[in-house]
């Protein structure tokens, strides 16, 4: 889907924003694709992110869908508004393996208070094919001043 | 709901399986109830395990839940399995604030395979009621070797 | 929990919207229960209502499910509003099985805007304990005119 | 995606089993498309289906999208085995208005015991573009004898 922005500088407030998730600096996860509706965030694998097989903890698969999400649906509110999640469900498709993971999100319905949003996690590894580990299907709340 | 542990020893095993969850250290989550499908989980408020506003990232909330709900239908499969999250749905009630934050999650129907779990996340601070910050409902399953 | 409604006319006001609900006289529902928070839906069993091994077909416990978490939310909304689902998510326990079932709906969290709910479904049979066959945690929205 | 069923047959133990559903009669659905992880069902708007403000019923959404995630996973299931749905959530993106409702549903991710699907539901009326009305994600077991 294209989307045509409301706002023209989302993609510095964007950045701006996920500068202040602190939790991105702590796991490590980049901002590596801002579009109108569309976000990707990439994460590195590290052994101290893992759940008790050595996969990628659920709740950080998680973290980085989340705020793709939540960026997604942000690139598409009028200037002056906040974003906040309502609500997500998260389907665990394999264990989350891979050298490093891609969660990309895509607006599905944009609204003037409420944004539906779907994320995909992928693994990734030199060589492969990547694999889908997770898929998301969250609500968003445009918060205005 | 009282359960019948089919594992003798199903909280050493969870407490073992949760000091692998490399990333409860990373985040400073403690397991702090262990009986028999009920768990809880106990993580201090750090200012580096934030959203954009200072509040708990709603990915943290999510990585407490999601381990508690895990360990909570754990504690009552047979001894030699695995648990693995199916998926999980949370509604993220008010922003996550606290000096600290409770996962609480108790079994709702166990199975021989699937277990469904739900999951309370409150904010605590000093001289306050806890609140309810968030509520999720989740599916686990039971690997056998 | 005990709520108190901001409308006086809340429980005509829900019997009358039950009353519009065409689907409702069409599987034979009934409201059983109306008060603050919390209301229930009873539904006798019929065998053009089944999936293809004579249960109770997963959509018709989640019709019940649905309108009654919309009139447990909307009966704590102000007069002159109007209630939808935003969304819900729900798990099936249990095969549908029963003389007839009964969907208990009640407010985790009312909102200005957003409500979540949380439903139950139970399988009723005459000389036999209850069983939950399903629970559903949902977002329903206020509109205002 | 394109999948290779395992069950040769697949198309006429859907129509069969289909045809079992006895609600889909009482609503008047019709399962017009099976095909390996892809099921399409078509129902025309009745005004005996309907919630408060004369659009089409959440729970009737949600059955139709029920039904076509429970066949698209199943045309990928092995003869002799049933299916089952553990859980689903969907999104109400718009009110459900139009002529007659399509869902659409297609597998995301197949497994040996647990199946991901996704459906999207339609609304279509004449010489209008189809409008997406609700999106489903949901988790479909494979039961054996």
């Amino acid at each position: 889907m294209v989307y045509e922005p409301l706002n023209p500088s989302f993609a510095e407030e964007i950045r701006r924003s996920f500068a202040r998730q602190t939790i991105m600096a702590l796991i490590g996860a980049e901002l590596t694709r801002v579009d109108p509706g569309l976000i990707e965030i990439t994460l590195p694998y590290r052994t101290d992110l893992t759940q008790q097989h050595g996969y990628l903890h659920a709740g950080v698969v998680t973290t980085i869908a989340d705020s793709a999400c939540g960026y997604a649906a942000y690139s598409l509110m009028p200037a002056g508004t906040e974003v906040l999640s309502v609500e997500f469900k998260i389907n665990l498709l394999r264990p989350a393996k891979g050298e490093r993971f891609l969660a990309r999100a895509e607006v599905i319905k944009p609204g003037r208070m409420l944004t539906v949003v779907r994320a995909d996690v992928f693994g990734i590894s030199e060589g492969k094919e990547r694999e889908l580990v997770a898929t998301m299907q969250g609500t968003m709340i445009c918060l205005r001043p």
